[in-house]
């Protein structure tokens, strides 16, 4: 693609200033894998101790570097660890290659870090099928192993970026017993975007202590809540991967701590926020909320039917209140719904109900809202109990200029 | 909408002749139900003896025309039958008030035509959540049923289009024991389009002869491999209804004959088509075959997956051969599939197989293939015998535009 993309008009300000994370240093560098003139490697290296829990792509055609993470993420020693991700080149769908690329890549790093090459994990994200060129990699490790800085998580946030037009950040601090308990998470994510994994490249880091199990079950069912529940176009990467490690610095055990899970899924639904915010030709940020489905499962698939519809996308992004296109997307998606108990909102609005427009309802209450960045949507589906909240943005222009020609 | 659209590339060159079925008067009228200066209302009056099979919509919010003739289509008698048929308004999500519309505009049919209301099956395509204003149709009809015609079949495709940019018709002859059978239809269709249906407004005529409940198992097993197998933007209608008329004006039974199931099928095929060909939007008519998977639905799966995958259609918008775009879709798909064991092929060039794009494979041959109006997109699974083949076209600008702001 020639030239920057714009800065998304639905991005934050500025990055935010995070915490910094006992026992995790980072390091950025430019490779030149794909990009030119920006860094586009970024490598954490972790304290002996830390643990490291993750979640993954469940796609039939995930990448080599997702099935070496999976084969390496159940082991618990008091080894140190490192995390090496490249953008530019996803090493998907790049057969033997793939495998023998991620294996240089990790062994290089355990040999720069000293880390065991069992606790490296790697990330690749960017173009699928193209032959990862992983000497450039290896070539700026020595380099990277020097420079590594416990500040550096800015800077690593920029590298893993593709089509990402701002770096995503987010932390917390959280006091337990008089103690302070310190998260930080990077992001990236714009298209190829979807639920039902783990999904895009996120990275979270804690100085909290906890056993491995533990972690991986509290990030798991976070995850569940979080990032699987933001689409921005219904196709899902061959490379979702999200990494945690806690170096347990702090001394802290945060084992079913209450105050911890609700600081860490704070964090990872401000970065999952962030990458819908940034999903290709975004203008606006949509909350799809469903009540009342038969359960949960129904509710979610009624979110997402809504949510990933390209008719209630395109109609966001022409700021038209076309709730009849809200009406098919439930029709459509299979879970259990009555059209006579329907209940359809934007925001405080109520737009429809009893099979029908609501007589109240003016369609410029409706337009005036849809002329918002952020619009809320909520139906009601009047069966039961089931909830489900999904997050995503709207389809424009924007996304076809960035996709119709991605690869020149 | 302001103007009319520009005919779609993909349209034939005209309108074809179609054969005049025997039982079968057409009429059509402008009642200005929301179009001004065009045709917007079509009837047609079928013979006493006629037989009338149908498929509709799945949708859980279909709308009440739809509701209404699936009450009517088991009945089966000797008595005539009218369809109805208006455009620029779908009477869907019109609660109370979408039912008594229904009954006002066939118990006026009836009423015009003397063909028994509970034979008089109705259709409405449009704007979603509106209510019907179905007095101007009413005050159409008895004007129409003077006018009725054996060869008005043109103008009806034209009264029953909404965002169309062509008429859609098509026709054959079937000879049968030195008789010749006719068959006849015509479809609208361009946007939320999408299988798992009936699909879309179809309607056929035939002059042969034969039972309801064979016709409409006949209509039901076709409907599978034609207007179930296409898709423009994954989003199903509440509105999709297909019917079919045997009025047995020939006086040949085509019951269980193999020549008029095969030449049915060439219709409906080419009438789904050239709903894909008007796709909103649509510049590229594309064919995705599977083959060698698990189970023919695993096939279907894939194939959909691919079909409508906004990042492939996108690709294809940019004439981009971006075969890892495929390799996504069928790894999201759920499906059964293997990485390794795929074979990816654009037209007659093998682009992936081995887990990696084919050694022989050069970049130009895929960006030849990809700047065809035609594409044919093959995939082997390697995993059984399982086949799919659907059609769908590419996601442009134009489908953003014409979807943005389709109801100002």
């Amino acid at each position: 693609m020639g030239g920057t993309p714009p800065r998304s008009p639905l991005a934050p300000d500025h990055f935010p200033d995070l915490p910094v994370v006992g026992g995790v240093r980072f390091a950025s560098a430019a490779a030149g894998v794909k990009y030119q003139g920006r860094d586009d490697v970024m490598l954490a290296v972790l304290a002996p101790g830390t643990v490291v829990a993750g979640v993954f792509t469940r796609s039939a055609t995930r990448s080599a570097p997702v099935l070496d993470c999976q084969a390496k993420i159940g082991a618990t020693s008091g080894e140190a660890a490192a995390i090496i991700v490249n953008s530019g080149n996803a090493n998907a769908f790049t057969g033997r290659n793939g495998a023998e690329a991620t294996k240089a890549v990790t062994t290089a790093v355990a040999a720069a870090t000293g880390v065991p090459e069992g606790r490296v994990f790697s990330s690749s994200t960017g173009v699928i099928g193209e032959p990862l060129p992983h000497a450039k990699i290896t070539a700026v490790l020595q380099d990277m192993n020097t420079s590594l800085s416990e500040t550096g998580i800015a800077e690593a946030a920029a590298a893993i970026m593709t089509t990402d037009t701002f770096p995503k950040g987010a932390g917390a601090e959280v006091s337990i017993d008089g103690q302070t308990v310190h998260i930080a998470g990077i992001a990236k994510g714009s298209g190829m975007i979807a639920p039902d994994m783990a999904t895009m490249l996120v990275y979270l880091f804690t100085d909290a202590t906890i056993p491995q199990e533990a972690l991986q079950a509290l990030v798991s069912d976070i995850n569940a809540r979080s990032f699987n529940c933001i689409t921005v176009d219904s196709d899902t990467s061959t490379s979702d991967t999200l990494l945690m490690a806690a170096t347990g610095a702090s001394g802290v055990d945060v084992t079913d701590n209450a105050a911890f899970a609700e600081a860490l899924e704070g964090v990872m639904l401000d970065l999952a926020h962030q990458v819908v915010r940034d999903g290709e030709g975004a203008t606006k940020f949509v909350t799809v909320a469903v009540t009342g489905a038969a359960s949960d499962s129904d509710a979610r698939t009624h979110a997402l039917a809504i949510a990933n519809s390209p008719l209630v996308k395109t109609a966001i992004a022409g700021e038209d209140p076309n709730w009849g296109r809200i009406v098919m997307a439930i029709g459509k998606s299979g879970a259990a719904a009555n059209r006579d108990l329907l209940q359809i909102r934007f925001g405080d609005v109520l737009v429809a109900e009893n099979g029908w427009v609501s007589p109240e309802y003016r369609e410029e209450q409706g337009a005036a809202i849809m002329q918002k960045p952020e619009i809320d949507i909520h139906v009601d589906i009047g069966l039961g109990q089931g909830t489900a909240t999904v997050w995503t943005c709207d389809l424009t222009h924007g996304y076809i200029t960035i996709n119709a020609d991605y690869r020149s």
